[in-house]
């Protein structure tokens, strides 16, 4: 198995002055400081990012220096670090190289644009056409999905909106001890409420930020991390990817398919929600995090929001979620998102995490969904 | 080793009523078909696209039928389907799969552009000032390098731009052999000669042109073959992947990328170039065809022009290169390439060519290169 030796983060936020490459090597070389290792000594790098542009990857190789080594870049939307992880990890788990590398970027601004290169569709084209049957077929933008899951919620389930505000008050909680969060001011349930309607009910904090930023995670073999004298392994003991069966787009429900891949993330590592000790989760709306939290089986179906209010996710609760503030305030820039969350895992699972820290976190599972439907689970260890 | 069960092709040109992920769709029915496989036996996609806007594999899994599989999407530039493609071979030999599938899509009609969802800089961000020392550090757009590098052979070695002209006309032929290709209009040296002129001394058919098109491939495990009963096997028996050493990019040589990955594919496969009996190569430009004749150790250093012009390297010649009419007339839809490199290796493998057949092929070399140095090379056998 995969074991995990260095992380290393650009903090979220906006970076002008930096270009997606800049972002990136700065992540790449905190990670390599981390794991005391060269740059020469990676083999292999894969890098996740969306709509980052031609190539980001190799031009962060290029500012590293000019090493001969294989360079893949995935856009896998906002799973593309996670998805770059896992070819990491599976380079080292097929035998193929020693020690790999992934990194993921992102550079937004204030203000998501992901046309892809392609620009937006003519009127007339095919393209345009397609994009016309998608708003047909479901809402988009995603804020206006997440607001119908959100009402959804409230008429299945009796919940009501300030319990959905508990997540982004709780994540903002944690950020404010996340040197790496991108959103750090205090924020109490009364602001979450008066804050502007982005899509009734949601306002502005039940939804997610995107910004700039890179984070970056290395991974050895077995074999290496013994030769590196690495102890405590902290090892990928499960890596589990999805995409939605027809039955859970007919439900509209991304969280069906967060069901199948944390089920066979948890038959891979052969154990169970009991056995987790912290979530970094796919976040990016209020409504989200309490979904996946009763999809992942840490509660009942429709108690997610209850379990939010008496604490249990939050640090010093029952099962911590979004220790690091989560994307709703450590941001979400896309590429680099999923390693954030190996990174913060990792911080966690060494004991480093200062006044974030999980007691005794032994064990913590990282979770993405991508636009599309993509979800990707991780489970790292501590040994 | 994994075995090419599949390959289908949406022929490149001009697809306006199209959308990307139809000619993904596509090209993976055709390649279904081809290996007598439904659409719910593949247990893994890989996609491979530039530019082709937010995550086309989902798309075309969307199309194809919601399967829950995992779908990474890659953009490697013009070697965006090659990266599938090994993403799929190592999937299989991993032994993770049995059935993986690679595909590749592209759409950009008659312009090329690239931006990659971020827009072009504008002047005074970091981006920009990116771009600037990208355009004093070496010449940009592509034909403009590969204008200089046409005039250092010419001066180099005494050749004349009719040698290089040849290769376009010899590819022509080819792609008038082949109904997959996008240019088949019968082309003479005298139209190449008097064709408009891109980037002094090249003209118009000196450089390959961009268009819309799809490609895909199915490989399988040993086990899954003899399951299936395929035979004669047609094995991947080499995947080689390299990005520029320092060296090489000081020498504005993509051709030393290339050096160092077919040496790794002749040894990862055992064999050398005597072994070739075909190659498909990344002939985005006349020069690079001569160029790579002589990195892959067909010819020596400066014969590659008389290689071309004594016909060595057409159908019926020494070692027939790009016998599908290469990238400079089957078509460059950037990420579908490399997989249409693998269509046609597959068929000529097969002997079901047509009338562009290599007599007696038994073993092909494909090799691609995506802007930013990557270079992957991969050598496919009949058993």
């Amino acid at each position: 198995m995969a074991i995990v030796v260095g992380v290393g983060m650009v903090p979220f936020g906006r970076h002008p002055d930096k270009t997606v490459a800049d972002l990136g090597t700065g992540a790449v070389l905190a990670a390599l400081a981390d794991a005391g290792l060269p740059w020469r000594a990676i083999e292999v790098m894969h890098c996740g990012a969306a709509g980052a542009g031609l190539t980001p990857g190799t031009r962060i190789g290029a500012q590293l220096g000019l090493t001969g080594i294989p360079i893949t870049n995935i856009d896998n939307a906002s799973a593309s670090g996670s998805s770059a992880f896992r070819l990491a990890c599976r380079d080292v788990d097929s035998g193929s190289v020693d020690i790999a590398l992934a990194v993921g970027v992102g550079k937004f601004g204030r203000t998501l644009r992901l046309d892809g290169g392609v620009g937006a569709p003519e009127p007339g084209t095919a393209e345009y056409r397609e994009r016309q049957i998608g708003a047909m077929q479901g809402p988009l933008p995603p804020a206006g999905l997440f607001a119908m899951r959100t009402r959804r919620r409230m008429y299945e389930f009796g919940s009501n909106l300030d319990q959905f505000a508990q997540v982004a008050v709780k994540n903002r909680k944690h950020a404010m001890l996340n040197p790496y969060a991108q959103m750090r001011e205090p924020m109490t349930l009364e602001d979450v409420r008066n804050a502007r309607v982005v899509a009734d009910p949601l306002t502005v904090p039940h939804c997610c930020p995107v910004g700039d930023g890179g984070a970056a995670a290395i991974v050895v073999s077995e074999r290496k991390a013994r030769e590196l004298g690495i102890a405590p392994a902290i090892r990928v003991i499960a890596s589990a990817f999805r995409t939605p069966t027809l039955a859970g787009v007919m439900n509209a429900q991304d969280a069906d398919t967060t069901v199948a891949t944390v089920q066979a993330a948890y038959e891979q590592a052969g154990l169970g929600p009991r056995d987790i000790d912290l979530v970094q989760v796919h976040d990016a709306f209020t409504v989200e995090e309490i979904e996946y939290c009763e999809s992942m089986g840490f509660c009942e179906r429709g108690s997610g929001e209850a379990a939010v209010e008496r604490g249990e996710l939050s640090i010093g609760g029952r099962i911590p979620f979004s220790t690091d503030g989560g994307l709703l305030s450590r941001g979400h820039p896309l590429g680099p998102t999923g390693l954030a969350q190996v990174h913060e895992t990792v911080l966690q699972l060494r004991g480093a995490a200062g006044q974030r820290q999980v007691e005794g976190a032994r064990t913590g599972l990282v979770h993405m969904v991508g636009i599309g439907g993509v979800c990707l689970v991780h489970i790292l260890q501590r040994e």
